[in-house]
Formats: structure tokens, sequence, C-alpha cells
């Protein structure tokens, strides 16, 4: 009798929660379709400051900008964390060319990796070595590589359907690359834009050279996909043609700068902080709307939706603007540490750095008991079509926090557009599309809404009642 | 003990025929993502021809072109299917403006609606009553409406999710307000372009006079999103301002073209017939390409993908291009006309006419047993994102072809931006993404790969069984 009448409250409890949930929700995307704020954000981020590449004047305008839009949101406590920053800069602009005969030359597109050392003033000039990996030199050895450019051309796989899956498959490629190709007695090497499709920009991204001393590092530039196709098939007919390439690129001493962030601090446990967020810095080719303003501003707005939608959360929600994913980390790495050093209880982080395309879903990383009452709030999202709750990859900046208690978790939008912009000069502003990006933010605030409002125990409902 | 032989036999079958049908669906993505012709077929038809209204040079270079590349397909039929269509001309190009005092002009952007009637050869000049539909015109009355151009500012309801939904709710808005208008007495109507986004392009789409008399017709425009709010806010401060719009466009006779038909034969049921297809019309301001040039090579590789795949239906297969969706759906009453003619059985009927975008899914309309046979295959899709398999619309060329056996269903791809680009002049092919039109293909001939495979009979495959 007491077992059937604990189940029928618990019925009733759930019933009458489960709508209270699906109005929320529908508050929260309404609200954000309809006077969101993330893309009015991503235009002033974008169009009025742009590149915001860690230890520039523009990254330090961000850091003003949106501590001051977080202050007007009238949240309890808004503050920057210090944080120290690499600082690397491009310099003049890259120029490349390959060279048939002597005269004939071809102008290609290339950009510096991040983190590269510069070309002598007037470039290099050598022969090239076509490899499909870094992996593959080992076997052509010092005697077949040394003097030479090598010319590292690994597409990314088309037939996989998720295209972080691809960019996994080959991004050690450009990351390692130089540091291997230098083991060798290259000269320079020049990879493969990650990108999959065939278009003229090239795209940067992080390299390092791991612990090689400096006087053996080489420089090393993106390609287009495009000239990728263009030299792999002139290399093809005729494996004696020169390429020269100059950049001016620069490692400079670290500067000071500030992970920023915006709190709205819980009314029942204001100890169990939730967090959400993406990263403020970006690359410096375009102007970093996709990667990652747009988790940015949809970060910002996770807390305006709450509050707008009427919603006072019981946890601390704090959004929190990582500084320097690009190129270090340092912020991520950071925040974990001074939470640790403060012995806070972080219990959800949530990232968006995936583009502000339409959401899809949400992976996770958690214990298959809390996956599985994360999927037990699936239906509520079946209305905005967000059908993807499943374990997997959360972000880079969320990553230094994981511990045995800490749900992690990454929106997954739409991948099949994003590596066409990633790190290139058309990831700009008009390439985000607002709804898209409006339904992110608003996905993002309902996970965050159920998150803070059953917690991340996984004891069941019954059990609870019971104690 | 036989029914047990039975389960077991099902069990074995079903899991057997559950691994084929994995393998040939991952055959048909991998053969789309890595060598489909969709895009490149698109790029011809967008950027080689354009815009191909009916009865237009344009659209008589698009049937040759398709029936060209139906027959480089080594198919075991390809046909034209004669059809008579409307040819309606935009001529020289509208112009409008807004006067708020003499000579006091502001110019905005218009375009004339599909089957309009011309303004005078110096265009139309009047005050303006503004309503948010034509329904208030009633209200209103002659006295306020007569010699007045109507501007019905109906915007699209930002908070629905489908975005098919939001130009449901106005789209009779565009295709009746003038007939309404006219019966007040006005002199023109100006509608506000069905675009969810703010920007500067018209949107065109068909409007009808119905019974109205030649002599009572008046001239229909769509105005760019960001000038019907900039007409919007100057009546509010002054609605004595004036309104002058000109345009030259035509009705002619009607003439011939075609709808473009390739098949291949089944090999065990040639009789059932099973039809993909998109429009091979468009409007003429842009090049067509997500509205319907998408829909058209996603059909015609539908074939070469099952072909390329090594699938050999059982049924018949026909890819049907259907000529004059846009302004009077004749090629696909025309196609329905012929098949009743002939006693053709089609068992099933999929259009693409909802852009090139990522596949989200399908919707159906046919009996809820046939849905859950169809929902059964659901977890086949899981892996290529495709989670969407419901009850509702199919499409407009296939709707003809309705009867109580025959399952209709259309494809649903993300709909967040199709309306920035429907019907404009921003209806382009660098607006198309390569690999979200070939997973829309791959998804469409995976879904006619199962509905050839497993028919649309609904007996259960124990009683098959047992027969």
């Amino acid at each position: 009798m007491k077992l059937l009448l604990i189940s029928i409250i618990c019925c009733f409890t759930l019933q009458v929660s489960a709508q209270t949930d699906a109005e929320n929700l529908k508050k929260i995307y309404t609200n954000s379709l309809t006077n969101g704020m993330s893309y009015e954000w991503l235009d002033y981020l974008s169009n009025q400051i742009g590149g915001r590449l860690s230890g520039s004047l523009n990254a330090e305008k961000a850091v003003a900008y949106t501590k001051e839009e977080f202050e007007k949101l009238g949240l309890d406590k808004v503050w920057l964390q210090p944080v120290m920053v690499p600082r690397w800069i491009r310099g003049a602009p890259e120029f490349a060319y390959i060279e048939t005969s002597p005269g004939m030359t071809t102008s290609v597109n290339i950009c510096a990796l991040g983190g590269s050392v510069a070309t002598p003033a007037n470039g290099i000039k050598a022969k090239l070595i076509e490899v499909k990996s870094y992996k593959d030199l080992e076997a052509l050895g010092t005697e077949k590589i040394k003097g030479k450019i090598v010319f590292i051309n690994s597409p990314m796989q088309p037939d996989l359907i998720n295209t972080f899956e691809a960019y996994g498959g080959c991004s050690s490629e450009r990351y390692a690359g130089a540091a291997e190709a230098a083991k060798f007695g290259a000269v320079g090497t020049i990879v493969r834009s990650l990108n999959l499709r065939l278009d003229d920009y090239p795209h940067t991204g992080s390299m390092s050279y791991g612990d090689l001393p400096n006087n053996k590092r080489i420089p090393s530039a993106a390609i287009s996909t495009n000239d990728a196709e263009l030299l792999s098939g002139m290399l093809a007919l005729n494996d004696n043609i020169n390429f020269s390439f100059t950049q001016n690129c620069k490692q400079l001493e670290d500067v000071q700068s500030y992970n920023v962030i915006g709190e709205i601090t819980g009314s029942e446990f204001p100890n169990e902080i939730i967090v959400v967020g993406g990263h403020l810095d970006s690359w410096d080719l375009g102007d970093g709307s996709h990667d990652d303003g747009a988790g940015v501003v949809q970060s910002m707005d996770v807390l305006r939706l709450l509050k707008e939608s009427g919603i006072k959360p019981k946890r601390t929600i704090r959004a929190v603007l990582f500084m320097n994913e690009e190129n270090g980390l340092r912020g991520g790495k950071k925040y974990a540490e001074v939470a640790k050093s403060k012995k806070e209880n972080h219990v959800f982080a949530l990232e968006s750095d995936s583009g502000g395309f339409t959401p899809r879903g949400f992976s996770f990383q958690c214990s298959d008991a809390m996956l599985n009452k994360i999927q037990s709030w699936q239906p509520l999202f079946e209305p905005y079509l967000i059908h993807y709750f499943e374990a997997g990859y959360s972000g880079a900046d969320i990553g230094p926090l994981k511990n045995d208690d800490i749900v992690l978790a990454g929106l997954r939008p739409d991948s099949q557009r994003y590596f066409d912009h990633h790190h290139a000069a058309n990831d700009t502003f008009e390439h985000v599309n607002k709804r898209e990006l409006e339904l992110g933010a608003a996905s993002m605030t309902s996970l965050i809404y159920l998150m803070d409002k059953y917690g991340t125990a996984t004891i069941s409902n019954a059990e609870r009642l019971k104690d």
C-alpha cells in the first residue's frame, strides 16, 4: 500500500514536472528565437572587433566588450580571471609559388601555421617531396628528404558523416608534421588545409615542434585544398619542380590576458557549480564567427535566457569565456587550476565549440547511469528537432575540469559545413545563420535548466522519496 | 514447436537482412559522398543554364540537358512526357519608391509576384494602407481602401521550429492578397516577402486573381523584408506618404513543355512503380539551386547511386523531373493523369522540394501500419544522423498521385535557411553545400532501396512465412 502510494505520488510528480519542463523549454526557445541576443553580440564581436588571436589588441577588446555586456545583464557576479597567454603574430602576409622552370611560376595560397617559425626574409626555395602522412617519412629516410620541402597531402576522409572524425584523422599531420620532417633534414613543410571542400582558402591551426631545439625548427604553412590538388598534379608530371614560400611570423613573450566570467548564484545549492562556455580567442585570418564567437555568445545568452524565462537556478550557473583555446589552452587550464585550489564543486560543464550551425544534440562524458538519466529528457527536446544524446567528446576548454564526478558535455551542431570555414579567412559573420545560432543557445539553456533542476545524482526518484 | 521454428527462421532472416541493409546503406552513402554526381549536375543547371521559369528558353534547355544526362546513365528507359504550361514573363525589371513629400523619394526593392498583371507603363502612384493580413480588409471597408495601395505586412512567425509552418502561416497573403484587395477598390498590393531574415531581397512566388474579371485585376509585388520594415516605420510616423511602383510582367499563351523521366525497370515486379522526383522549373530571379535544382539532381542521382551500389530493384524506379510546379503544377497533374489513363500501379512516391540542406528525415502520407513498418527501418539511418520519420506533408508534384494505396513521402532537410533563399535572387549555387546535397541524395536512395525491397504491404513477416 505504501509502495502504491509512493508510485502514485511519483507518477503525479513526474507528470506535473514534465509539463512544467515542456513549458519552460518552450519559453526558452521562444525567447531565443524572438528576442535572443546571440546574433547581435556576434555581430559586434565579428564586425566591430574581428579576429581575436591570444595576446592581440582585439582579444583584449573582446575581453572588455563581453565583460561590459555581462554587466548589463544584472548577473550576481562578473569578473575577469587573469591568465598568461602565448603571443604568436603572423607579421606581413605570406606568399608562395611553384616554379616549374626558371622564371615560370604559379602563385598558390598559403598561410603560416600557428606557432611556426618564419622563413628567412627572402623566403625558402627548394625541391618538394610529397607524402600522404608524416608517418611515411621514416620509410623514405634522410637521403630522400634532406634539403627538401615536405608536402603533406592528406585529404580529409569524405565518407565519414561526422566531419570532426575526418578532422581527427588528419589534424596530427598539421600539428606534428614539421617536427617530424625536420628530423629527416627537411627545410620546410607545406600541409594540405583541413577542409573537406575544394577552394582557395588556406586554413591555419596550431602546430608544435615538441622538444626540437630552436635551430632545428623549420617553417610550416598550410596550402589551400585547390592548390594542394594543383601541386600534387604538377608533381605527378614532374617531381623536379621548385616550391618557394615566405612567411614572417614570430613567437613573442607571453602576455597577460583573461577569462571572462559571469555568474547567476544558485538559490539552493550555491556551491554546486555548472559551467557553460566557449572560447573568446580565435585565429586571425577570419573574424572567428563560427570558431568560436558562436559558442561565446550562446554561453552568454544562456544566462540571459534563464533570466528572461523566469527560471531561478538552484545551482550556480557560470558562463565562462575562455582565453587561448586555439594555441595553448591556457584559459581552460587556469580555470580548472583556480577551481581546484578553491575546492569548488563543479557538477556539470557544457562547451559550445563546434560552430553556430543547427544544433543536433549533445555528447556526454559521464557514467552510464547519468547518460540514461539525460536520455530520459530526450522527449522534451523532440519538438525542437534535437535528437542526438550520446556518449562522446565534450570540449577542449572544459576538459581540464574532468574528474570522477563531473558531467561534461559538448553541443553537437550539424557538422557538414564547419570545416569549410574553420581557421580560414571565410570564418566570417555572414556564414552564421541567426536562427541556427539562436536554436543552439536555446538548446544549451534547456539542457542547463534540466541539469540544474534534476542535478547530476543518479539515484531514482522513488529512492529519494523513501529517504 | 512449429511456432518456435518460424520464430527462429524469422529472427535469422531479419538479422541477415538487417546486416545486408546496413551494408547497402553504407555503400550508398559512401558512393554519394565520394563520387556523387548531384553537385556537378547542379553546377551545370545553375551556372550554365540558370533560372528556369516554365515556358522559358532556359526551361527547355534544362529539359534537354537532364534528358541527355539520364541517357548517359544507361537506364532502361528515358523519355519526355509532353505537358502544356503557362508562360508568364517578368519583362523589364521592376522599380519602386516611397515619396514622403514631392520630390523626396526613397527607393525600395520589389519584384512582381508570379501571375501578376503589369502596372501602366509609367507606374502607379497612390497612398498606402497597411494591414497585417488581407483578412483585415473587410473591417476597413471600401471607403478606407479605394484608390490606395494595400501593403500587407505579415511577418513569418519566428518561434516555429519548422520554417515551412511559418511559411504556411502567411503564404495565402501572397497568393490571394491582390484579389481580395481589388474587391475593395485597391489599385495595387505590396506584400512583405516570405523571408524570416531581414535583408534586401524581394521574394517572388505565385499569386492568383481567382475568378476576378480581367479589368478588375490589380498589380501585386513583393517587397524585401528590410524595406517592409522601413515602409511600416515611415507609415507609423506619417500615413500620408505616396508609394509608386512599376512592373512590366505579362501572361502569354500556354506553350509546350515536358516532364523528363528516367526509369530502371523492376526485375520482379515491373508493374509496381516507385517514383522519386523534384521540379525542373524554378523562379527566374535566382538560378533555382535550392528550389528545386537540388531535388532534381538528387532524384537523378537516386537512379545512378542504385546502379553504382550494385542494387537491382525488384520494382520499377522512375525519377521524374516535373515541369511547372511553381506556377501551375501542370507537370505533376499531367504525370498523374497519364498514370491513371494507363492504369499504372504506383506504390510509392518520394519528393525532394525543400532545399539541398542537411537531410533530417522524411515525412509520410500513409496508413499507421505502413508508418510503423517504415519506422522499424529507423535504426538503419541512425549512423547517418537521419532521425525524423513522421506523418506529414509529402510534396506538391506527387500530390496528384494520391489514392488509398500509394505511400507518399517528402525529404525533410534542415529548414532553418530555406526561406533566406526561397524564390529570391540569392537562391544560387554557392548557397548549396556539396556534402549536404549528397547526404540528401543518399538518404533518398536508401529509403527507395528499402521501400523497393520490403514493398508497401504491411502484413507481418511471420504471416508471410505461414502463407
